[in-house]
């Protein structure tokens, strides 16, 4: 797997134990697709990013600084990755955060080519015994503390299961572990509400503004695995897989491909171009 | 400040950006007072980390030379702290462990000595905002994602607070953000049940078993601020600070020197020696 690490603009892949992104999960992450080493969407990502810091009460990230960074990562490459770190930099071992952080910023790069055929093909997903904790206090952002997330996936090793859909604690059905969730029912667009529990992921955004601007109704609710076996088709969102069509939910629903999935991959391609 | 720092047993103080503590917060860790080059209540730390592990899904932890790395992170110190970080060591950009972890084992020693005096000083606490999140899987374990404890220890910048009581989303007091709490009320010791939320210390479970042994009545349970403006005497226990009595908790209750918190302390004294 070909790619490249900088940390704070340096070549090198490594960070101190003290950093308390590794200490308490003390931070912020993007996950982003590029091509021909350029980011997309990489507005958007810095939008967010900086709204995790204003929630965080972190300083706001040097975004020309980051866009550097990725430059330099994705240099020569053509389809690729590029995963950003933002965390509160070094620290004594205590809670508090230090009133005036050095943050440190990791930027790192992996080429990734999807297939057409991969990207189009519908995923299988299986429900995840693992829940979310609701707090709105950490909704919505991307931070570093995704132990939930990683033992949901944990859950995900059956060949032929794709991703895992999480529900929270109170049975909402919320996310997958590694995309937003979207039903199409009546011809309207459903999403979970990200407000308590979940990312707001950026591609959920664009699928959102999109949706808006085609005339599509959406409703963005609560919804439980009931809503899922009722809903005529189903797809998962992803800043780097943009809209994956969901062919099965084991022992919830099946589906087949459907016209407002594929009419909404249609905008969002268009959208990319 | 002195110390030393020791990752997979080799003196240095760095580690992988791959790494998963760092990326997911992927990992435990256990904070341990020491005395003249040895750890206090070892064995209980190991317990904890390896109960830690089995709900991770990690493999056990290696206790040998853990003990070793504590040993020469100590050597020549009196009074000391000694930090264990535990992760799930280096992998790809994805939430699902690897099937064959190879973990990472960070030792990092401080000089810490704490006069009689400061130990014995009651604490002025404050009741946080930030909330703690429920969530029965994560529940007790000391994992690495502590972003709600920052998020509270951040609320603590005021001069003269010393510590802050942290609620759980549904208003029940849980913990202070690095130590358990206790109430004494009419003759009876309390502390809040870790059944969704929290760490169960290795200092609360002293505490609770030389209660049980000195023939204190104790009970577990849900308690509110309510209970805490009601209570007698209220203590914090924590793996290096030992029990620390509380003087007042801001807008909720002041209290005096008590004679159970006083027994107990003199009975974790002895148990030390």
């Amino acid at each position: 797997m070909m790619g490249r690490k900088f940390v704070n603009g340096v070549e090198g892949g490594s960070v101190s134990v003290d950093d308390r992104g590794l200490q308490y999960g003390d931070g912020l992450f993007e996950t982003m697709g590029a091509t021909n080493g350029r980011v997309r969407r990489f507005q958007s990502h810095m939008e967010r990013l900086t709204e995790g810091c204003h929630r965080l009460g972190m300083p706001p990230p040097p975004v020309d600084l980051i866009e550097t960074d990725c430059l330099r990562a994705l240099e020569g490459f053509g389809a690729a990755v590029v995963k950003l770190t933002l965390t509160r930099g070094p620290g004594p071992r205590a809670y508090p955060p230090p009133v005036e952080p050095s943050p440190t910023r990791i930027v790192v790069s992996t080429a990734q080519q999807v297939s057409e055929s991969e990207a189009a093909r519908p995923l299988i997903l299986r429900v995840c015994e693992t829940r979310l904790g609701r707090n709105p206090r950490l909704a919505g952002i991307k931070h570093l503390n995704r132990l939930e997330q990683v033992l949901a996936g944990a859950e995900l090793r059956e060949p032929g299961v794709d991703e895992g859909l999480m529900r929270s604690t109170d049975d909402r059905v919320v996310c997958a572990t590694a995309a937003n969730v979207f039903l199409v029912r009546g011809g309207q667009l459903l999403t979970p509400q990200i407000s308590d529990c979940g990312v707001a992921g950026v591609m959920r955004e664009v699928v959102l503004h999109l949706a808006q601007r085609l005339g599509i109704q959406v409703e963005t609710g609560d919804y439980t695995l009931d809503d899922l076996a009722r809903a005529d088709e189903c797809f998962l969102t992803n800043s780097v897989r943009g809209i994956r069509p969901v062919g099965c939910i084991v022992g919830v629903n099946d589906f087949r491909p459907g016209a407002m999935t594929a009419r909404l991959r249609d905008a969002v391609e268009t959208a990319d171009e």
